[in-house]
Parts: C-alpha cells; sequence; structure tokens
C-alpha cells in the first residue's frame, strides 16, 4: 500500500492496516480475543490461508498482534492484540455504528 | 468486495467504503469541503483518473457522496458529501487519532 502520500495520518494508518481484510481480523481479536490461525480462518468466510496468514504477518511486524506459543509439542499458537492493536478499538466501534445505521 | 459475510455491521460498512482511496477522497471532501474531480485527483498523489471515477460512482450510487453542476457551459460540476457521508466523520477521526499517535 505505500503509494498514499504519507503526510497525512489518517494515510498513514491505511497504510498499515487498510489492505482487504485486516479491520475482520482486528474485528475479530477485539470481540473474541486470542484466536488462533484456524478460529480466524473459519470465521472470515472467503479469504485464502495465503491471505490470512500475510495480514497477520504484517499486523505482527507493525506490532498490533501478537503471537503467543501455547503449547510447544505438537507447536499450537494463537494471535491477540497488543496495546497499539487495542487501540484500534474505536475505528471498529465507528465503522460499525455507521454500518448500524446506514448500512441495515 | 462482494464477499465478506455481511451480517455484521463493520463488514457492511468495510463492502461501501472498504475499497483502497476511498476514505481519502472521503477525508478530503470531508476537510476541504466540495470538490472538483480535478482537485481530488490532483491531492490523492497516485491515483487513476479511473480509479478515481469508480469509487466516485460507487460512493454516489451509495447516497454519500452527490454531484452538483454549478456551471451548465461549460459543463461543471463539484463532489461533495451528503449527511450519510458526513457521518463518516468519527471513522476518519479515530483513523486520524491512531496514525497521530502510532505511525508517526
Amino acid at each position: 500500500m505505500a503509494s498514499y502520500n504519507l503526510e497525512c495520518p489518517i494515510a498513514r494508518t491505511l497504510d498499515i492496516v487498510g489492505e482487504r481484510w485486516t479491520w475482520l481480523i482486528l474485528r475479530d481479536l477485539l470481540l473474541e480475543g486470542p484466536r488462533k490461525f484456524q478460529d480466524l480462518e473459519s470465521s472470515l468466510t472467503g479469504i485464502s490461508p495465503t491471505t490470512l496468514s500475510a495480514r497477520l504477518k504484517t499486523l505482527e511486524e507493525q506490532g498490533i498482534v501478537e503471537r503467543h506459543v501455547y503449547e510447544k509439542n505438537p507447536p499450537r499458537s494463537e494471535y491477540c492484540l497488543t496495546d497499539k492493536g487495542l487501540e484500534l478499538g474505536p475505528v471498529l466501534k465507528a465503522l460499525r455504528d455507521w454500518g448500524r445505521r446506514h448500512a441495515p
């Protein structure tokens, strides 16, 4: 997404989290708490594993999502929001409020 | 964008306004008021005229943006937000606040 003019803070935010599916991944982690890859995959009907993987990788690199290994053998991990990720809550709330009102 | 599960109001909102560039078009109309096609094109560095045209068409069809013809000969028009569009303000504000804080 690197072709926006990044002088604007709105554009900078979108450059990090504006890709298709990202908001819905963040929604699941915010509303449901820690999720395994498979949980996200089955909740987000239509997403490909490759896309989900890429979005989670970006979110991890940006410090918005963390992966916790909760079992070593066999290896199992889950994703959760960092504080920086939790602070995207107001965006999701505003998207939800508008959708309830204008896209019933 | 029709493959999100539209039971969720966040997904319904994104289905309408979640495409690349759309938030930045809305930002310009919110912050600057009525804009001509050329104004938007020169503000949104990197957008193609075809994409801008397509985004504005979707926003008009969704009742978020209106086109006003302000001169008939030669024909000149400008785009502005409807009330429904103005109500996306809180989303833009939340995107801006997060960007200022976390994407300096």
